[in-house]
Order: C-alpha cells, then sequence, then structure tokens
C-alpha cells in the first residue's frame, strides 16, 4: 500500500554553509541566505513581501546515514526521543521545513535570515507565515522542558546559537 | 536542470471531510481527525505526546486544476495574489502542511483538533512544533491586512470557521 509521490526542485537555497550547518535557523547568523527560484516560477512571488516571515520547504539532499525510529540528538545525545518527536532530518521522506524572516525580494530572489540548511540545498515549495495560523501562543517544548538543567542553555540549541558550553 | 524527488507514503489522514473540505484548519470542528501511521513507523512517535502542536506534512491528492502563478484566493476571488504569498493547495508541488494540537496518541494513530484535508490524505511528516523556534510573536498578516473590510470577518476566513456573511 505503500505510494510513492514524485516531487520536483523548484529552485535553489543558497547559504553560507558547506561543510557544516547549523542544527535550526540562526537569525542573525554572518553570511547572505538567499532563495532563487526557478524562472518559470518567479510571477509566483508576487506580493509575498508583504509577510515578516515564510516556511521554506526544501530537500533533505546531504544524508550520511539512515532513517531510525528512536534518535538521539545530537545537542543531547544521551537522550531517546522517537524520531517525530524530534527535527532530526534523517527522517523517512527527507522534506525540511525551516520558518525564516523574509527580508527582501529581488527578481527571482528571496533574501532571509539564517536558514539551517546547505548551500545549494533543494527547494521544494515558499508558503507565508500567517499570524495566528501559525503562530501559537500557547505552544510548549514538550520533553525538551523535561530535560535537566538550565533552560536558557537549552534555548540556545534549540535556536542553533553557536556557543561555548 | 529540475531534480525530482520520490517521496514516500507512510500514513494516512482521517477527517469527516468526504465531498468539501475548509480552507484551512478549524479548530473546534466536530468529528474525529485521526492520523494513522504505518505499523514500521509507529515506534517513532515515542515523546511526540509531550507537544502541545505538530507541523502535520501531506500530499495533497485531490487536486482538480491546474497551478497557476497568480491566484484568486476562494474567500477573496477579486483579488490577484501571486501563489506563493497564497495558502493555495494547487503548487508546483503539492505539498501541505498544518499546525493542529496533539490531542492523544494511542497506538499508531495520533488525534488532533481539525485538519483541513480530505478523508484519506497520505501522510508525509509529522514533526513537533516547538515554542520559540516556530510560534513567532512578531509574525504579520501580509497581504490580508491590506484588504479593506472587517479584520475579524478575514480572520474568520483565515482559520477557515464557516460564518455567515
Amino acid at each position: 500500500m505503500a505510494h510513492h509521490f514524485e516531487f520536483k526542485q523548484i529552485g535553489v537555497i543558497r547559504t553560507p554553509y558547506t561543510d557544516s550547518a547549523p542544527y535550526q535557523p540562526v537569525v542573525n547568523d554572518e553570511g547572505e541566505f538567499r532563495i532563487v527560484l526557478q524562472r518559470e516560477y518567479a510571477q509566483g512571488l508576487a506580493d509575498l513581501e508583504t509577510f515578516r516571515y515564510i516556511y521554506v520547504l526544501y530537500f533533505v539532499d546531504r544524508l550520511t546515514r539512515t532513517t531510525v525510529m528512536i534518535e538521539h540528538p545530537a545537542w543531547t545525545p544521551d537522550t531517546n526521543v522517537g524520531l517525530f518527536a524530534s527535527r532530526s532530518p534523517v527522517r523517512p521522506n527527507p522534506l525540511g521545513l525551516s520558518v525564516v524572516q523574509l527580508k527582501k525580494i529581488v527578481g527571482k530572489s528571496i533574501f532571509t535570515s539564517g536558514l539551517d540548511v546547505f548551500d545549494n540545498t533543494p527547494l521544494l515549495d515558499i508558503k507565508p507565515y500567517i499570524k495566528d495560523l501559525d503562530s501559537k501562543n500557547d505552544a510548549n517544548y514538550g520533553w525538551i522542558e523535561k530535560l535537566a538543567g538550565n533552560k536558557q542553555h537549552l534555548l540556545l540549541h534549540i535556536m542553533g546559537i553557536p556557543h561555548g558550553y
């Protein structure tokens, strides 16, 4: 019964990350983050610039291991969590999702805040992030909150911000 | 240069919607909303129940028209907006994304608040929705806010809530 579906590349994500990338978007990371749509889709960017945030959906194309149902997040390797309770990129479908700030659109390029993907990652979709529909004030941290230790420290990990301790 | 990628069904989304579905999730809609994973992925649901919200990613399998780069949203048909500035399901890649409340997990079934998809929609992925990472307090409404008229009325449309005016 396992049906298969074909998706196509509609653009490319350019980032400064060639050899390593953060686990999550780093809002103020240095360097240029740019999504470049293929010419035939550029007209579809009209009005997108009115949004402060967007969803970026992409194909995770540089995986080096196979999918497991129990993950050990890289920033807390002694913890076992179900794959679907993690944001691990190694999933049955290597489908990446990031929420980023939209800075400006120039032609077929969208300039954004830091994106947590390698340079040249294939783009699958862009959607507007709409207040109320997507921003849930009563969201929680799930199992992350239950981990012992410094919450501020955990947040640095969640946000993907490099830090020395 | 257009690369193609194959994704596979990992489960099915059961909803009360067989002939029509709302444009967006209706939080308190009647009926049962249940995501059923295929047996081989059930173990990956461990710890997911600690999250209040989840992202549901799915293949939009009941489209009846072709993709256009300028959309006319069904609830405001006189408005022209770029496809990527809309949440139209008719996109280059028919990849659906919904944020819903997780109610409970029983075996390989996730019970949720209202999901805006037809019954038997193929599931592609589940991700935890994590406060701070995904909930952006300063998000906006983009072009929707610029439309003339009653903002409360617009919000009913955005939230997909049926209403009589």
